[in-house]
């Protein structure tokens, strides 16, 4: 195992996280708060560490896919602990393990927050949460690789290991170039988003915030009311179609861009992921007409909350709370679809869902024809069964890291569906659940270790699973 | 497909179920009971039928895994809607919907209630109600197969698709040889419970319908109060000893009886099943002690209480509702867990959980070393990628037909807790669940439509998923 390399690696990510600090000081500097030193210092000193560990150029950069996941399993984990400290030194969350919740649910982009209160927040520390959930959602990784030369030819395995989805295909032959890509798409799509909220008359501060929060599937808000408080059809709507947007593979964005149309009408993970909103909006809509005595007032609260949720972002413009129970299951059973892969969306991934399904299918269809060779196609390409076995172990692991969360949550003794929605939301990196974690609660009331095992279900989600795994796997640290 | 050998197959089983109605109608005779004419009447009916269209004697008797799974399939369908006709003619279930969701509960070993009192109830009808327990327990084609000479040498098929578990073995060559061991076994075991409940001071019908429900893991009673009326730490004792007996796997205790003691002891699933239970009473005995302010009586509770929900029993000897959620959501995942595979209880079963966990282990040591050759090994034989993709397949039929019957029972409005625990208790043939439908409530306030909807998941639940995917198949109904 190249240690060195592992080392070098987390100190440039160090480097890059100081300089990410900036941005809140710069937002303190304009508001005039006394929080901008703390993030200068800060970031001074999480950019002087990192500077310090990898101030040896390396000679061997290889890298292979266990190093590739444990880097990544490792840094999302100091990454978060670094990103917690000015939430504790500006006072604002004295607790650090509350900051340290708070963090990584911020950069797993899943929204879950320990805060009842925003209001006496200042402008950079809401400016630094928000922006975690941009940063987190494309991955800090991604970035790196995209703007600091790092391993030779093998960043392959940190991307694979930091991207949603079962499958990461490279744009372009070289990497660098696209994850390059990808972050201009990001950005390109964040700013119009910027642009439409303003022009919908939110203020500036507010517009580039929810537009983290949208684009990294994240879902904090600047304000204790969130984006109930703007009481606008034309800000629900442009931020309902962005987190729809954001829920989409990149790589159909870039397509998109370059002409390619046809491939992206005909992506099959697409075709699901459009088809199982349009049919979870027609089915909420129905069923919360009647709270709302007008079709049009339900089919927007309706579809803003269905892409909240299948995006995994965790907006809320309705106590869905209030909602019958059957919209309620259905929008708690689309926190496990989640969005599609190579998005910024959590969950399982609609591709993931799909796989399974056609499998299990085949699987019936094998016992009728016991002789026939079949296979299991999706995006018209057969997955072999060694993909079909890992992705299965994937939904092993998912379920055994839900069930022990939830055997942990259920020490704090409160009712069944806030503990199973509290794991859901955050092993699938939503952000809200339902009963006291719903849309209108907090997690703040949680006692510490809770607070810590949650931190960790939002890292194995956002991660999806292996990276944490392997960080917790005896024949890894044997070597 | 050898459409012929399915409806012969179907008569003879039939005029088995049709016999097996006139032990209810001798105990109706024991006490005087109008009910027994109606058991009559319809024993009759169902013989008859099953005489007329098995009538001519078949030469083609060949039949594939297909036809196994069909006949399993559609068997147990018919054989609760004749086993409901009793209850609807007696007057004692007037809702014929009510009658089938209570036999379908019977057969599947389920034990779920629509009935709130058990009082005005003619003994043989309680008596019918706990046999289908015992019927359905081990099987009624694994009975017709011991019993009459039905298929040449084909009959492994309808075996192992109505055993639980993922692999069945025989024990001798000859199948309905190995078929008639386990009834006899089955029978032995029955009757050594009903003597130890009898000297216990339990009546002697009693103790008959008890030991059906242990035998069959069903959980019936025949009085309201359940085991609890009987105040006894000597029969909750009894009880719990055979639920775990009856948990096992029957292979093993008919190597017990042939002396080969070392491979019970080396077995592999009976370990985990045993570790699992001594686990689970360990956590909930401390967990609800102080309630019951004395460490034996917590111990006394939580061993009835895990070892009936493991082995998907379902008896109750506590309102284990009152209990902390850290008890109640450890017995909510022992339900998933369920007993050993070839015993007569259900859920996933402990093989499968174990064959899943080693590997999703073995995914994250290939990660560490992709080079290597790692295979999953169970019982000391080495699992096919190709088995490990059928088991995963069934999780995922397993968690479709979960979802589905949750967005179903979620028009029903009640509490997340009631609806989810519902569908657990159901699929995994428990039968009490928590909430609304825990021990010592019922089914009875459910619509109609959602009655239907848990009956299929009991049968689902009790055949594995695949018999009743296969009659919704397109791929089967087009030959």
């Amino acid at each position: 195992m190249n240690k060195k390399m592992i080392v070098y690696t987390l100190g440039k990510l160090m480097k890059v996280e100081g300089l990410l600090m900036l941005f809140p000081v710069l937002v303190g500097l304009i508001y005039q708060e006394q929080s901008s030193l703390d993030y200068v210092s800060v970031g001074l000193i999480v950019f002087l560490l990192g500077s310090f560990i990898s101030r040896h150029p390396l000679e061997n950069r290889k890298i292979y896919a266990k190093e590739g996941f444990f880097i990544v399993g490792i840094s999302w984990c100091l990454l978060s602990a670094f990103g917690a400290l000015p939430f504790v030194l500006t006072g604002e969350i004295p607790s650090y393990i509350d900051a340290f919740f708070e963090t990584v649910s911020g950069f797993t982009t899943t929204g879950a927050s320990i805060l009842s209160n925003l209001d006496h927040m200042s402008h950079a520390s809401l400016f630094w949460r928000s922006f975690t959930h941009w940063i987190g959602g494309m991955g800090i990784l991604v970035f790196t690789v995209a703007f600091i030369p790092l391993a030779s030819g093998r960043t392959m395995h940190i991307l694979k290991a930091e991207m949603p989805g079962p499958i990461v295909g490279k744009l372009v032959s070289k990497i660098h170039v696209s994850a390059r890509i990808l972050y201009v798409i990001y950005t390109a799509l964040t700013l119009i988003e910027v642009l439409l909220l303003l022009l919908g008359g939110m203020p500036v501060f507010d517009s580039l915030l929810n537009a983290f929060a949208t684009a990294g599937t994240g879902g904090f808000s600047m304000s204790t009311a969130g984006i109930i408080g703007y009481q606008s059809a034309y800000i629900d709507g442009v931020i309902t179609i962005f987190m729809i947007l954001f829920g989409i593979n990149f790589n159909l964005l870039y397509f998109l861009l370059v002409g390619k149309v046809l491939a992206v009408l005909k992506n099959e993970e697409l075709l699901w992921y459009l088809g199982i909103i349009a049919a979870a909006i027609a089915g909420i809509t129905i069923n919360i007409q009647p709270l709302y005595h007008s079709f049009s007032a339900a089919f927007r609260y309706a579809a803003f909350q269905v892409a909240s949720i299948i995006t995994t972002t965790g907006f809320a413009t309705a106590d869905y709370n209030q909602w019958p129970m059957f919209s309620q299951t259905l929008l708690l059973l689309l926190m496990f679809v989640g969005a599609c892969s190579g998005s910024t969306g959590g969950g399982i991934k609609v591709s993931r869902i799909v796989m399974f399904v056609k499998n299990a299918a085949k699987e019936i269809k094998k016992l009728i024809h016991p002789q026939s060779v079949l296979t299991v196609s999706f995006e018209k390409m057969s997955v072999s069964i060694k993909t079909l076995n890992n992705i299965h172990a994937y939904l092993v692991l998912y379920l055994m890291t839900f069930a022990g969360a939830l055997i942990f949550l259920s020490l704090e003794n409160v009712d069944f569906q806030t503990t199973f929605s509290a794991v859901a939301t955050c092993i699938n990196n939503v952000g809200p659940g339902f009963g006291e974690v719903g849309p209108m609660g907090n997690y703040g009331f949680l006692s510490n270790p809770s607070k810590v095992v949650l931190s960790f279900v939002m890292l194995a989600g956002r991660l999806e699973i292996f990276p944490l795994f392997i960080l917790f796997s005896k024949a890894f640290w044997r070597e």
